[in-house]
């Protein structure tokens, strides 16, 4: 999706790409290599005029490599912090933003304080390469806790659960020259911890709010001297944001902008980096986004729904694959939802629709 | 611009391109051969479930051989319609629409005739292969016919001037299953014989105009059994529309749909080819599209501006050749054309703005 819309801007792309079969052998040309490949590196070094990522664990010698050779970013220091969760959760506290309460654990002994810290029930996870709830255990008891402590090892971090009302996230953008803009706050919910449905502008969003997401993005695009798009996953919690977990990259929760803004959050990450201006985000009616996880529904019969605009990613289906998106825009909230009901029916072996709070 | 948005619809491209460094290199597999290269063609043959068009003159012959393999739509009779000026005003004129007079000329005794049809002035012009202005003239006299007709040769037309207050198209779509939609009827003002600037909705359009178009335009989709998207080149005089041309592909005056409806025409021709329902248009506000002709402006600078899209191809910059275009959006008519001003005052070694009527 960044070559989608990057391509259009004059820019053409390289990809170092471990996978087989890469579904971005469509828009760019591959590099087939894994991440810490040295002359992998060598040849996107010597392929580009700057570098960007698509997701945050690539591997910090890698960027390191990368970032003394051409530009590349967001700085590799957005990967090291965004890599680890007790990094990320101490730079928020660092900045004066809210978060859940949190403790590392680094061994057995460490679990007493840890739980005094976060209370119980609390979350233990891996403090590195977890993702779409990987790596990670609610527990409700010290010996529940010494238990997945025991099976997920070392570098490990308990989390506090909060009472709040809703997962939103913030989307901002900062210019090679400085410059800063963001998309509304996207209502976001989970299933398994995979992003299922995103609702954007969040139901309800007050400009308090949405100044609130803004501020405190801000404070971390400074601390990370960021250039692109940076996700922030947050809690909304009586009437309070906590910050739950950076993303240094075009997020899934962003989906929504290919059809539901002027401008996508890709297109504004490729002109973030490639030091282009910024478009300023621009949004003319609710939008949706609907996850197609690990089976496709019929391609043909959700292009039949008006306001459905179907996003495939040529992958290979797999039980928890994201392999494509539907976008959903309409006049209003009623008429998204409705729509997003039709394109829910239409898809496999999935549950109960996760609706927008209050559309 | 096909690719970029047939891919997110699970599809993938190959073309058959005669041209150096081709700038669907960067989204399709290139098969570098002459439209009419026996090997070449076996070998989009091979590649594809379905082959299309961007541009009307494939060799007959070329287009012939690749339907009798596959589904190649639109029907090459279309493109045979719209390879002969003469054969696609005679179907005009057969399923009673009207056109600006016309008559062939094959040789210097002709030409008598052709000018009573035509009256004078009239313009000349090759019954093939020309576009963009090139191959064919203006007359005003009998003696300026024959002198212009000794240089073009034969296989002519001629076409007298209709005094007409606008040049508008109609951009229709038609499915694998006969369904239709249609976009709303586009302003089109040319310099040199070259698209410079469109305008959409056409500036007080009315429902009954947009029905008319949208009347003549399933016509001729009927006629030709056509599928895919077609674009109808008109004029409007007296409140009524003379057709001018066919160009049975997308089409120049409908580029502003990539930014300014709900889904493009190169959306609605894919879906159209490959036997996907069509999108129904939807246009939440007018827009307009500026060509960028022979030389590029700056493209930081036209990103700059709100509302401007940059859309680069790709191509080395020559004289009269197409390099890209921009599309602008706005919530009402008077931002766009001040937005379309602060576009076209970056462009270098133009002339005076094309600018809507009545904007």
């Amino acid at each position: 999706m960044l070559a989608l819309e990057g391509i259009p801007l004059g820019h053409r792309f390289t990809a170092l790409e471990p996978g087989r079969d890469p579904p971005a052998d469509a828009v760019s040309d591959v590099v087939a290599a894994a991440y810490d490949d040295p002359d992998g590196l060598a040849r996107i070094a010597a392929a580009a005029d700057v570098v960007t990522y698509e997701f945050e664990n690539v591997p910090a010698r890698s960027a390191a490599y990368l970032a003394a050779r051409l530009p590349a970013l967001p700085p590799p220091e957005a990967l090291e912090v965004a890599q680890d969760r007790l990094a990320e959760k101490t730079m928020f506290r660092q900045l004066g933003i809210a978060t859940p309460p949190f403790h590392p654990i680094d061994h057995a002994g460490d679990i007493e304080a840890a739980l005094a810290a976060t209370g119980l029930p609390a979350v233990i996870k891996t403090r590195r390469l977890g993702y779409d709830g990987k790596g990670q255990a609610v527990v409700d008891s010290m010996d529940g806790a010494v238990e997945v402590v025991e099976r997920l090892g070392t570098g490990l971090i308990a989390e506090g659960f909060v009472r709040f009302e809703r997962e939103l996230s913030v989307l901002a953008v900062a210019g090679r020259d400085g410059s800063r803009a963001s998309y509304p706050l996207t209502e976001n919910h989970h299933r398994g911890g995979i992003l299922r449905t995103s609702y954007a502008p969040a139901p309800g969003l007050t400009d308090a709010l949405q100044a609130e997401g803004e501020k405190l993005a801000g404070l971390v695009l400074d601390r990370l001297r960021y250039v692109g798009v940076l996700a922030i996953e947050l809690f909304e919690a009586e009437g309070r944001l906590l910050a739950n977990e950076i993303a240094p990259r075009v997020h899934n929760s962003g989906h929504w902008t290919l059809d539901g803004a002027n401008a996508s959050q890709f297109e504004n990450h490729i002109r973030a980096v490639t030091g282009m201006p910024l478009a300023r985000p621009r949004t003319p009616g609710p939008a949706a986004m609907i996850n197609l996880i690990g089976e496709l529904p019929d391609a043909a019969a959700v292009a039949a729904i008006p306001g459905a605009h179907l996003h495939l990613y040529d992958k290979a289906p797999r039980p928890g694959r994201k392999l494509g998106h539907v976008n959903v825009t309409g006049q209003d909230a009623a008429g998204v939802m409705e729509t997003v009901e039709r394109v829910w029916a239409l898809l496999p072996g999935v549950g109960e629709l996760p609706r927008a709070t209050g559309w």
